[in-house]
């Protein structure tokens, strides 16, 4: 089975991507609503929180873990790599290597914008990553922590989030970036503000399309480990809290309603 | 000692008003800041929090406990006064007390507006103890999530906040309420733009001063149980998670910088 943890339902996106892309694997998902959001947390909650959702889905028989929570991924990858011995993908690697194969980062001219919740803006792993890849590059990070609450209330169309987005992206646009990060699994639900906020041709990067095909090339080289997953049957989605709000998210995200198993254990 | 304890920081402004009315007594905090927010949860997960934090303020030395937090009180008071031997004290009888004292209520002729996170408002507890209290007064509700999340962000003056507290009051002006009940610690810091928007004639309920009132009366009325408390030292603040904004916002309320101890055992 494929584990996708998430502080919330954000992930999933990711977990939904992962779904169209990869139809023939089973998937256990696992919001961690009664702790949710993680963004606005310290990396050492955050990597305590990693590791016990990492433990809860290895129990629900998981054999592949994706981080799908850009502020865990942004402090916790690396820490709970040295603690488990099963691969472990996160969202933030395939953003950074979308950005890198935008034609205009091969020119080597980048302003690339990141945005992200104050964790992932924080943790500059955006930065450190795009820098390894493209040392030329120009990073302009801007925190949002308004903007996960706004989606989770379903403020998708409202006047407030939108001078809010408009708020949050002028430094960036000031920049000119000419391709824009979207830090957090929350951030595709709002896409139709930010892209004519920021601009028409500018590239909004998005990773969870980009994370499950390099999941997809990475089960394609490893056919010996992607035989020993679990295939068929119906995906679950565990949470460690139910609420309405969260079941109308879910229904948003995947065009269904999807049943939300409690799981109280967290 | 006398146990307070909040989702998180929002709490800080009842347990300075306890320091300034009861300055003999010795305080300690708990601010859940690892699992803040609660207005966004279920009941039950709200409850076992409940739980969780007493037991850790009693271990602290607490006598008596406070809380200080509208979701946890809405939901979990009586559910924690079954499982505790201890007095335990919240926001909401206070402020319910403080509504019926109004002249305006004492003519039966009252128009209450209430505000709220989704989870106190949703409990339906301030109806139903303003109705025990006084059954022709009419109760409006309503519930503005977004509001803590743009208080933890500090943004008190921000022209967003403005509209989205126009939004969130336009229903309770339209019923002429004559008092506001403000049902969550977070919203006396935004005093100063609900009361222009709301109307400057209605009276405006912060649990938070008429709570240290009562807990000064019942600590005069039960003076044996009173001389049991400790009294002298230092004021503790202990919190499950460390933050910038957490320190910023303590601050805001104190006046001055606040050490917050960090509990990693929650």
């Amino acid at each position: 089975m494929i584990g996708i943890f998430d502080s919330g339902v954000g992930g999933m996106t990711v977990a939904h991507a992962i779904e169209k892309a990869l139809p023939e694997y089973r998937l256990v998902y696992f919001g961690d609503l009664a702790r949710t959001p993680y963004g606005s947390k310290s990396p050492e909650t955050i990597q305590k929180y990693s590791r016990q959702n990492i433990e809860f889905l290895i129990k629900m028989g998981a054999k592949l873990i994706v981080i799908a929570c850009n502020s865990a991924a942004s402090v916790a990858t690396e820490h709970v790599r040295e603690s488990f011995s099963l691969p472990i993908f996160d969202v933030i690697e395939p953003a950074v290597k979308r950005v890198m194969s935008l034609p205009i980062c091969l020119k080597k001219k980048a302003r690339i914008g990141v945005i992200g919740t104050r964790a992932t803006i924080n943790s500059g792993i955006y930065p450190k990553k795009i820098a390894e890849a493209c040392e030329e590059a120009r990073i302009f990070s801007q925190e949002c922590p308004l903007l996960v609450p706004l989606v989770e209330e379903g403020w998708l169309q409202a006047r407030e989030t939108k001078m809010i987005i408009r708020r949050y992206l002028s430094p960036l646009k000031r920049k000119q970036v000419t391709a824009l990060v979207l830090g957090c699994t929350h951030y595709p639900l709002l896409k139709n503000l930010i892209q004519p906020r920021i601009g028409k041709n500018v590239s909004i990067i998005d990773s969870s399309e980009e994370l499950a095909a390099n999941l997809r090339t990475y089960l394609l080289n490893n056919s010996e480990f992607a035989e020993g997953l679990e295939k068929g049957g119906e995906h679950t989605y565990f949470v460690s809290d139910v609420t309405d709000a969260a079941v109308r998210t879910a229904k948003r995200i995947f065009g269904r309603d999807l049943e939300l198993i409690y799981h109280k254990g967290i």
